[in-house]
């Protein structure tokens, strides 16, 4: 049974659980009606099944690798990327003025979720592209935009992201990267990078990095930071590529998994590069990218889900291992346990796609209308959406190697590719511990209002059916109660630290609870009565009461813990 | 700062919270008093540390391969081998008799959880020779004794258990092997065996392997199973290895880690092997040395866990990033979030040795003192230590990973090696959903006598330090008496099924009370001022918590569960 695209799971999330008719009555995405979207998802699903889930297991078997400064590719990544570009797949969101969809977020959320599905190594290509064709679209020059945004959104060109240096991760304003003006406008970039995905590769014409620097009067930390875009082959006058710049891969990392993204330490030796936003602004451009591929990193979890899991159920309705309780069952998914493994993967897949789809809407809708309440919603929502999917990501491929018994840890099924592939997104973009660190300080300094308006909702929605589906509706609402007083304990703190104590347990007993929440609606739906109603039933029963034992967790603040110290942990 | 096996956590806890002292008391094991074995300990972990740690890497950079039909073991592998024969460490418990220490099995797990930090792949090797001993020793004819068993204490042979073939993994009933009686009172062994650790080394000068196989007049299933020693090499008149056997390794398996362990799939042709024990006893064996290695491979999963830790610990000391809140604090381990995962890492450690050696207390116990009690005790143990034990190794190796951040995913560092070796001790010895159901069925069989047995002893040691250690002895008895309701919801259940469909998350929840419970204790030893006593304050008030949302799935029975069908769960 070779992978199928979830299509109609998104169509299901858009109908009934996450409200995309708001996002399609919006002037600016009248476009976007149920037929489109519908349709688009079909065609990005076909692609995925037909063309990137075939590679997948290519990217592990053969790795890119580095041959005299170039990087090789895995074999068949460069036809799938080709059909990627042609079907326009990395460019479904970015502005028709240069050749986009102009597609709500929502939509390329999902078809990014399916093609991370596919191939997750391949498709974080044209993630890194995507967040430089957003970044340029709001801070480039017009004629940065026009050299270099059309052969981004075709394909022609791809874009990366140059943060990381050795002593500059999490703490991006560590970094030591330079940049000095040249005569022309340009600037000359010198530094050292790492981790950077897909660095290069040996199908595209041109490969785009964003480096962040430091100008010569740019002050220590974050603030003195700008951005340049620093080309592979430096545009002519026609803006094809021409002479090669004076960068190039000095190695690439041998990972846990993604071995089909070659993961580069880049070297920039006086490189020509150009502005991208306002001097000493490069943080701030860098954010507008940062925060729609923190989603897109959740989505890659929630993908990689979805092909663990359709692995592991393969496997489990083909395999025969020892008596089944049911009459004419024969194959280990009769077996109450797997059946318990499967059920629990496929109802936190659900739960973590609503969150994800859930935050891409309230970005669209943010976009559509400039409401801030919309706003402040995707922005909540980003860091849950972004820890709450990998975590699931992470969990489900675990899951997905126990089903298969002594064969998961055996590399020819591949279900145990898809567990080393996904645990980097639950590091890369910010650690999920970062994430948890902004949601409890940044997304609570509004007072907690985003955070409640989620809550009244789903209260509002369980009060609705809180006689007719009372065994959803009941513990769901309780388990919201909980979920208001540990956010009230959190907005309560004033030492960053007591919250930062906690952090991780609470984004978590949230993302719970919301996930309830989607399942609930999932639910009301069917009327209470249908596959995904019985879902909504296991998530409810089984995995929702987890909330309360991480939100007391959450909120044991800070003192306790530094009463640990590094001796008692047993540092020497 | 390389790796210190944690010689004083153990000396700790047999003084402090598992009772040792009983067993020195015993006639049995007088000779094992606290000065014998903290030198055991010592010299053990010595052992370790300078010589099995060290080559851990090896096995990862350079897994065994086979050659010819020869199996080349990783560098330094060979060295390290005989470094722990030589010291005797292969045979602490084996009978003196045949040269063995004769020292409890506590001593023994004690050592093998330190073997199996220092180097995970290596020392799989003895503890499969171990449990051949075992088994030779409690079933073998006075002959096969006197042949094999001095040479693997000595570990001039090593030892094997081939009991899976493709279509009998976890139903090892269903295995197809044969054996027909030859006119010397040996057998012809026909079969393919799959998933055999250490199939063939080159280091011992002989391989021995015990094979399930069916006897002629063997019934079909498990009852119809004889088990037979089958050398590499046939043993001479003189006892030395002769004639090459007509067996041998097939291929090797690519897994996901612990490359340095070969797993083989096994090939024997009419085979010469012998009987051990009765015909068609052969389950009843193998059971003797698979309750043992369930328990060391629990102890496998908090061996890692323990070299993953350190390999943490000694990250975040070193590692600057961001401004932390600590005065003077400069490195990682002073973020919140990262002393949280580190304080999390080492209390869940603890809980799962504590287990562990609780377990194997009662092993020792119940070897001399024949009681019933501590019999059902230690097998009620055995499926918590192994399973919970194996979690908890996932858990710690890939906390591990997230403490190094984007260093974690880059194989150089060898916190990922930790996070793929570890991950196969959930699957191995019978996969965790296995442990658990025998928990809940087999170990519930006396109407959950050991269980209560348990929790009485719990909620006693709580009683007494109720008042002077409320903030630990409240929760931890509330924690008891939700897990009473479970394991009484458990026992009542006359459907199996209803008890599996929940089996997974009891044991998890009986383990994380368990562990509370040898926390306090821990405390108490402290008159609950130290660094114990702060760790157990962090595990009760964090950790423990988690037991209520994992007994509420526990108790949700098999109804609902399968009101799910394959088809709602996407077959096609």
């Amino acid at each position: 049974m070779p992978f199928r695209a979830p299509v109609t799971d998104f169509q299901f999330l858009f109908d009934h659980v996450v409200d995309f008719a708001n996002v399609s009555a919006t002037e600016r995405f009248a476009d976007a009606d149920r037929d489109t979207t519908e349709a688009i998802l079909l065609e990005a699903g076909k692609m995925v099944d037909e063309v990137m889930a075939p590679v997948n297991r290519n990217g592990d078997l053969e790795p890119a690798v580095l041959e005299n400064g170039v990087v090789r590719t895995s074999p068949g990544f460069a036809d799938a990327y080709k059909a990627i570009a042609e079907g326009g797949w990395i460019s479904t969101g970015a502005s028709p003025e240069y050749g986009g969809m102009g597609l709500p977020h929502t939509i390329t959320t999902a078809v990014n979720e399916m093609m991370a599905a596919g191939c997750l190594s391949l498709q974080l290509n044209p993630l890194m592209t995507q967040g430089q064709i957003e970044a340029l679209e709001h801070h480039a020059s017009e004629q940065i935009k026009a050299t270099y945004l059309e052969k981004l959104i075709t394909g022609e060109w791809a874009g990366t992201m140059n943060l990381t240096e050795p002593a500059a991760g999490s703490d991006v304003g560590a970094l030591s990267s330079k940049a000095v003006p040249n005569d022309d406008g340009s600037y000359a970039v010198s530094g050292q990078k790492i981790f950077i995905s897909w660095g290069d590769n040996d199908f595209t014409g041109n490969v785009c990095h964003l480096v962040l620097a430091r100008l010569p009067d740019g002050v220590p930390g974050t603030k003195g930071i700008s951005l340049f875009i620093v080309p592979k082959y430096i545009p002519d006058e026609a803006g094809n590529p021409g002479v090669a710049n004076t960068l190039g891969v000095v190695s690439l990392e041998h990972k846990m998994g993604l071995h089909g993204s070659p993961t580069a330490v880049m070297q920039f030796d006086n490189a020509k590069g150009w502005l991208v936003g306002n001097a000493h602004d490069g943080m701030k451009c860098m954010f507008t990218m940062m925060n729609n591929a923190r989603l897109g990193v959740g989505g890659q979890g929630v993908g990689a889900a979805e092909g663990a899991y359709q692995m592991a159920l393969e496997y489990a309705l083909e395999r025969k291992q020892g008596r089944t309780p049911v009459e004419g069952g024969g194959t280990i998914i009769d077996h109450a346990d797997v059946r318990r493994m499967l059920a629990g993967m496929k109802a936190d897949i659900f739960a973590a796609r609503a969150i994800e789809m859930a935050c891409a809407v309230a970005i669209d809708m943010g976009t559509a209308t400039g409401e801030k309440e919309w706003k402040s919603r995707a922005a909540f929502l980003t860091p849950i959406a972004k820890a709450f999917g990998t975590d699931v990501g992470i969990k489900v491929a675990e899951d997905g190697v126990q089903v298969h018994g002594g064969m998961g840890f055996i590399e020819e099924t591949g279900a145990a590719q898809f567990s080393r592939d996904v645990r980097v997104t639950a590091i890369y973009e910010g650690t999920n511990g970062i994430q948890s660190m902004d949601l409890v300080a940044r997304k609570l300094m509004d007072g907690g209002d985003a955070a409640y308006a989620l809550l009244d909702e789903i209260e509002d929605c369980a009060e609705k059916v809180r006689e007719s589906m009372a065994d959803l509706a009941e513990p769901l609402w309780q388990a919201t109660e909980t979920l208001r007083e540990a956010t009230e304990w959190m907005v309560a703190q004033g030492n960053m630290n007591d919250r930062f104590a906690g952090s991780v347990p609470f984004l978590r007993g949230f993302a719970r609870v919301l996930g309830g929440y989607y399942h609930l609606r999932a639910a009301m739906a069917e009327g209470g009565e249908g596959p995904r109603s019985k879902l909504a039933k296991f998530y409810i029963q089984r995995l929702l009461p987890e909330h309360a034992g991480v939100l007391v967790h959450a909120m044991q603040g800070a003192e306790d813990l530094y009463a640990i110290t590094p001796e008692d942990l047993g540092a020497a």
